[in-house]
């Protein structure tokens, strides 16, 4: 079976295993924890990030980019859902999908995730130690703006992209679900936002993140609710 | 015709430049100074980032990935050149590229770029002044481990992604030749990766960015000797 190297709060894997499951795939998941730089990991991917594929035939794809491309490549003559086939539509979708797992990874998801959540299960000498506040200060700074940004483009469109469901919510939606896992995002004050995570949440292919629970670190109430 | 906002040392900007050249396209170049957030280019990119292609049919795409899938997507039928047409060889492809353009531009071309060029051009208020020599510093350490991994894996290959050169090739040749315009680059001691430079270097689609000079930084003499 197909093997995706992971960690449960990392935005891109979540982004990863949300279209396998769209696109009716199964996988096996081993969490990895990219800060032991396990040997054997390393071999597979020197950058030491997740997620990582390992199909059946030992082909290994790296990143969320090149692992969601293969995916949708290999299903598209089954018409791969999520990804319009009209090039600008495309290019939209693309911009979007960086916006959440680029810029605002870099801007929030990462540091909010790491701070809060990974550093508690890494040790000391491996960069491990209490979170750094500051950092953390900034990032719930820079996701005021991005959510922001979310209910502005919502304003004028059904979905992220345009007027269907495309890679663009999923990458979105990932990316949220971990700030919410960690109850990082206001929702009160985020209605069209909120009705729009919503939708996407509702999916089956969401239900098995939705379940899942990181060690020590306990998520507010409404983090599974799909009727939040 | 088409227009392209960028930055003369933005790595994004130069793949992309080279991408165009390579696909035969001419563009008309518009240098955007993001810092100064110019409302009319907030409204094509809110992100405020480089580069940003229009079309002369008002198609608006941004970002390295978007832009350079959408010129793959529209010259496919004549055979897109530098991308491969294998699922497999086409993940290898994009993952190359995000390295380059995504892991290298946060661990040091960005870095570089701004401590070094930007900044001078930039107001105190808008976030100019003197370079930040500890993140200079660090970020001349990581390069020295991405220019080892270049030689890692031009040991085994002619081009980066295989056989043939790749738009994997282009994105690493674009940042490089920023770093290179910053005297950043130890050749020396680095003939592997040199000897591979020099090729792509030698391309005619490189010389409009190896002809250009950007105000109040001189690159080194070998800077634009495709037989340096």
């Amino acid at each position: 079976m197909t093997t995706l190297y992971q960690l449960p709060l990392d935005a891109s894997s979540r982004f990863v295993r949300l279209v396998l499951a769209e696109y009716g795939q199964a996988v096996h998941l081993e969490q990895e924890k990219i800060w032991e730089r396990r040997r054997e990991f390393l071999a597979l991917n020197p950058a030491a990030s997740v997620p990582v594929l390992k199909t059946d035939d030992d082909l290994v794809v790296v990143g969320p980019n090149p692992i969601v491309g293969y995916l949708t490549e290999v299903h598209e003559d089954r018409g791969a859902p999520h990804m319009p086939t009209d090039v600008a539509a495309r290019a939209e979708v693309r911009r979007l999908v960086d916006w959440a797992l680029v810029l605002m990874e870099h801007d929030v998801t990462a540091v909010l995730v790491h701070e809060k959540a990974e550093k508690r299960g890494i040790p000391a000498n491996l960069g491990g130690g209490p979170p750094d506040t500051s950092a953390m200060r900034i990032a719930r700074d820079n996701l005021d703006w991005h959510l922001d940004y979310i209910g502005h483009v919502l304003a004028s469109r059904d979905w992220l992209a345009g007027e269907r469901m495309t890679l663009a919510d999923l990458a979105f939606a990932a990316a949220l679900s971990s700030l919410d896992y960690l109850g990082e995002v206001s929702w009160a004050d985020r209605s069209v936002a909120k009705l729009w995570y919503a939708r996407v949440k509702s999916r089956p292919s969401f239900a098995p993140l939705l379940e899942e629970r990181v060690s020590g670190v306990i998520p507010p109430a409404h983090y599974d609710d799909p009727d939040f």
